[in-house]
């Protein structure tokens, strides 16, 4: 639960995926759920694991999957109830409308080679399309979602195909689009990353066997060790035996996705060779260098903005100081206030360090502004404890196009920069400045790592159908 | 959610209290569960809202409790079918054992002179002698709290006395201990804190009334402004022409509570004229001026260290940076690792910054060690991500005696001071070296305010029964 | 759940009782448990067990309540965990206003003597008398159910007498009203029954001890025997050693309520020396006397009607036969058809068997009428069916009286008996003849025991202060 | 609820179908609602409602489904979220092993030709083979129920088929079995019924529209009227304009379920021509031919008993009574005695009229038996309560044989008369003598309509491949 859901401000990104094979038989349940936990800032709507005994009756595959967070969802007797040595696991955050239970994952089935589960992260932005071309060929859809075209393509291949990898690799030319898919097969798991490498999906080493997960930060849950990132468009096979590697026939330029340095992923994870602290701490050095400014103190908005800021106190010299108490028992229960009452919203979520405030010039940092509502009732919170001026620092460009790729953009009217120059919006929220990062910086930002950045610049990296 | 209930292995505080009186008849419930909600770090098993009409019909006092967070205590709907202006709530923290719905407060009841209700946070020290008078009196008891106790005194007081304060004046002569009471009479709200001022309690005013609360932060949550904190044996009584105070016949020299400074209270509260920030800052400066070493960082563990790190660090230059990244998905239903994996318990709940680490010398800050588990744990952690040094400091000195008036101080053998030398400890928990806060040091970072600080000296204020 | 709940066109009682005392140390719970789900229909809105162990700690009393049936209150894991081999239970039923927990039974307290658990069946009549003399005494209440009335007259009582049975005799002298108490003392199993012996109580044996019940039915279902009614006043105490008794001072005229033969008591039930089906039935041929009919067949209304159903057709040697199916999955969370559609409700609960019906002249028995909308609503759906004429027996006089000892009678104008003569009823209702059990037969319809027939004449055996 | 489920000693059906099209665009989900709960009897594990407004955008089926009884699943709010003039619903039950959401009812989906919702009572004999066929042509199933077959037979046809009853025409070649179907198509309602009529199917005239339903008291239940049994193998397509037919181009000798007359169906349902009241008291009846002995009372075990006692007591000229009082009150979540204790879960459900039973000499009917200890219990209950005879008759012959359309008759040793004589039954159940049904009767109980009797003489209607 974090702030954002509270003020519904932030960008959302789509899900998260976890897999796991252990060789010496012992049930992985239990590290896909603590593997999801670790992956909970990536979907909060719905959860679900899917396992199987590789020693066991061929393609028995048992699952379970609801509403809510992982520790809704999964009780120690259910968890308990999930026996096998291989598994994977999905979180999910969705965007409004087709919140339900029959978009949960992982999808499982059975079909003329055996049976099938899989978890997908990621948007096909070719879906409506593939859909309706399986449709022609007879299939039946039974959710919204683009996991289940994903599925039925890679089954359907299947079925004349002599291994699930060639099937996965034929399957995949036709899509469009960022995906991490992680398979059942159910004596392998597979995992299989989009050839521009828009989503992340990486590969580490347990005590007895290896695990994939969307982030580092799940394999480091489990006290598994980082082995490196799959490539883009790699499909990786893990038996018994060890892991070997396929690779797609379509070939891009990698092009990941920005946001995962700039707000999706933890704190704490790798991504592609970049550690996400060090990205977000050059963000805030290099606003610090585009635009200085005289102040007392630097600090940042909770947790978003926090680690910019310390990248900007080191930069400029000016000390690093908390400005904002967080309230974190404000979970998805918890009655907010009325549409009108916004600022109250705020203020139950983040309150004023006053004695810190008072009198003081402050520089505050924040990762983006999305409705620009929530950043004004925190500069009149901090004006109201006595704060004399507050410089604000974005760390990373306007939003101004939207994202193909899963990650929920408002449109329009709903989006500040979409409407107004950073001098109007400078005024609208009450600051007394505003910069920024230049849309140039973010390339450093990441150590020259190719990036898709087309949310900031429209270039979108390959066509979306 | 903290961090230490996942880990077990910091003190608790038992209650928090907050009562409101509307003059305009505006329902006060809203504003209790949210002055709740931000006093929920002070006790996450039960919570509670009794609310009447001062304009209705006399002593109709209406109110629910259940156990479990405020937000799942209370629905949309529940909350609206308690109508009222005037009210009070609670939130508790209990001790094993004790842990049922029956003592959940707000305590209501009927008695000869109308109704009642009353919350209370604190321990009455002779509370096992006063129950025994009581029922040589023929009181029935249907609780193990205390609470039932206080109820009974007052309500028997008031049977033959005139008004409500002046059968409180005369109950609170014989309570011993640390208490902070709030009560609806039902056309008055009262507040009461014991005459040693050990539990805190203070004044707010809102748009159209006065608010009381345990903590300022429940003030500012509802948009009320601070007035002062209640003096130590003061009786205050809110009603629609404002407020009036009446005093204890007791007297004492004040001993406020120096936990709530160390890490019971918000951040962002004040509390007896002291910002709970401002204390803990100072107490990492008086570390660093205590305890100062060459190292690259300063960093806290989160949330409880956070502070004084920040104080560590700037009174001894060496910089701030965090260490840790907290999962905050960590809730009450989590399935923990078994008690053998404390390891894997503290790595789900924290994980380390690696980039940061690797190859520095850190300071790491706490507020405090009880059994030292965790404190080895993250020491391990450090290491194993290439730390080279990790100097503990404890920004409070190590606990030696039991607590009489709510914190529930582990005894004897699970606690690491009760039974080894800080040598001891700083080799146990694998540290480079180790420093307490000086038990002189106390004072100076409460600005001379009197405290209690018996648990560290056994230096009790007052006689038990 | 019977159809009458559908409906709401039955009178309502308030509660069922049961006690029991095994001398080998075997956990009571589970017996409690079937013991109350046959009394469920007593009461439906809520239940309670209190146990302890004679062998155990001195007067610690567990127990457990909670709102709904028995099955819903009580899970294995909960039923587990109340630990004794003594042990009392109760389920109320409740007049609208009052339905909350915290008038649930038993209630259990602690006191000078030690504790006490009670629970109790009936209806005080000089309650508020009695509260406001306790109150005086500095009693303060926390429910409005006069089992706190009772409860605290016992035990102020027994502060200052030697047995709590002679607490109880001095208690319940002050007591107006029918009452049945079962009291765990804690080494005692104590049993009461008020004066007028309106309220039941039987004991029976067990296995290895005694069981106390408001109906023999519930010593059946746990395989005890029936061994005797309570006498009116009589005040049992069952220990390791066997059963003994003590009697009330005060005497009166036994009057039984007639209305446990009625409809109250459950049909394998004997109450008092009487069978409750041979009264039922008996009822029904007195009804044939007194209100002869030439038919094709004699019917019921399912459940309530169907035993004098029985006796109407030997008498009369018309043959019997079902008229209607019940539909039983028609539970508490059932979404009932709005107000207006009265009928649709009624359809749902009851069908015609229209093989049956079509063309027959049909006696339709039931044993009262309240609002008389439900029998309108039958005599149409048989009419529709093709039934030539409906000539309804009612195996009750008509209501004229409020009941001052727990049976809720609606008042005045609810009741169509209070605003019409039999002959406007007969036409309101559609019915070809209508007759009412005449006042005289009541008498022999219970084998002249003496009964409280006051809801149908006004002969109220006591004064209600 | 009854009895049997407690006992675990009769045989289940496997579910209930409903569909209801109403031209004024009124929501119709009340109306499933109220239906499904008529149709409870035949299925208690999972329940499900899908509608769509034939005047809204093309294909908009929304859906719930869940675990439970219908007033369980469906609560008011969850009730008014389904819109739609248009729905089918629901109800089932399962047999070991398949007990999950996935196999609820109906199943929702969209292929080439828009959306299709299906809902099926039935067994499809057949179903591996198909499963295996679609699955060659790549079909995914998500379930283990045969539903998921018909619902792919149908939608692949109809993606090059000119209407949906063409291809349901042609898919239901293919089912070998006992089923009927109610389709959303979505403009139309189509009921399909096997060419065996194994499952009924029935047809009715609402207030503005017309209905579907597995039994007439469904109809009645809502106030529809019924019209017409669906002929085996006919296809109804019910849409605006009223309804038309369509016919399998399979052909059979029609060979109704015999056990939908002498236990399944309701009673006050008609089928096929069949008033189930009249052929059960007929079964009575013949019963009293075949076996007549002197006694004093006939009486039946409720509710399965009770019909067939009527009539046995009619030809036999002894009078019927009850001698059996049943407790309602043990639902689903009822805490049973152990396994061991058998007969306190008997005795619990069933008591005793023991002023009825003492010195008589008993008939007591039952529709079957299956393992024979429930019998045997209740017969020692009666004896033990003074019966002098018990004779016990069954209004069936004894099962032999396997069902392959749907009823879950137990296997081999768990069936009393697989491995006994009717003499060695009688006296393993203690009775004085024992007759069953004769099989010739069977036909006689239905006024020689077309029967499958397969689980009594082995002759099956069809080959189940």
């Amino acid at each position: 639960m974090n702030m954002h859901e509270l003020m519904d401000d932030k960008l959302h990104e789509e899900c998260g995926v976890f897999g796991i094979y252990n060789t010496e038989h012992i049930d992985v349940a239990p590290y896909i759920y603590y593997g999801l936990t670790s992956l909970q800032h990536r979907g909060q709507e719905s959860a679900g694991i899917a396992v199987c005994d590789t020693g066991g009756p061929a393609g028995n595959i048992t699952w379970h999957k609801g509403m809510g967070l992982v520790s809704e969802v999964f009780h120690q007797e259910r968890l308990s109830s999930l026996k096998g040595n291989l598994g994977i696991g999905h979180v999910r955050y969705s965007t409004t409308g087709s919140s339900c239970i029959e978009n949960a994952q992982p999808m499982v089935g059975t079909y003329s080679k055996g049976t099938l589960a899989l978890a997908h992260n990621g948007n096909i932005t070719n879906a409506e399309k593939l859909k309706k071309e399986l449709m022609d060929c007879g299939t039946i859809f039974h959710s919204t979602s683009d996991t289940e075209v994903v599925y039925y393509l890679i089954a359907r291949e299947r079925s004349h195909t002599d291994s699930v990898e060639n099937a996965i690799k034929t399957a995949v030319t036709k899509l469009k689009g960022g995906y991490a898919l992680v398979v059942i097969s159910p004596q392998k798991l597979i995992g299989v990353r989009d050839p521009l490498g828009l989503k992340p999906l990486c590969l580490g080493k347990s005590a007895s066997g290896y695990v994939l997960a969307s982030e580092s930060c799940a394999l480091t849950a489990i006290g598994a060790t980082f082995i490196r990132d799959i490539a883009p468009g790699e499909i990786i096979t893990i038996t018994g035996n060890g892991y070997s590697s396929n690779y797609c026939t379509v070939q891009h330029t990698p092009a990941h996705c920005i946001f995962e340095y700039i707000y999706f992923a933890r704190l704490d994870s790798h991504m592609d060779g970049i550690p996400i602290y060090d990205a977000r701490e050059k963000a805030g050095r290099l606003l610090a260098k585009a635009y200085p400014i005289d102040a007392d103190i630097v600090s940042g908005v909770p947790d978003s903005g926090l680690t910019a800021a310390m990248g900007y106190a080191k930069e400029s010299g000016i000390p690093y100081s908390p400005v904002f108490q967080k309230n974190s028992y404000i979970g998805r229960t918890f009655i907010k206030p009325t549409q009108e009452e916004r600022e109250s919203a705020v203020r139950l979520k983040l309150s004023v360090l006053d004695s810190v405030v008072a009198g003081k010039r402050i520089i505050l940092i924040d990762d983006s502004i999305v409705r620009g509502t929530t950043m004004a009732s925190l500069i009149r919170l901090l004006k109201n404890a006595g704060a004399k001026e507050v410089h604000v620092r974005i760390s990373s460009p306007p939003f101004l196009y939207p994202c193909y790729y899963g990650t929920d953009v408002p449109t329009g009217r709903e989006l500040i920069a979409h409407e107004h120059s950073p001098e109007e919006i400078c005024n609208r929220i009450g600051a007394d400045s505003l910069g920024y990062l230049k849309l140039n910086d973010l390339s450093e930002m990441v150590d020259g790592l190719p990036i898709c950045k087309a949310c900031f610049d429209g270039n979108y990296p390959q066509s979306p159908y």
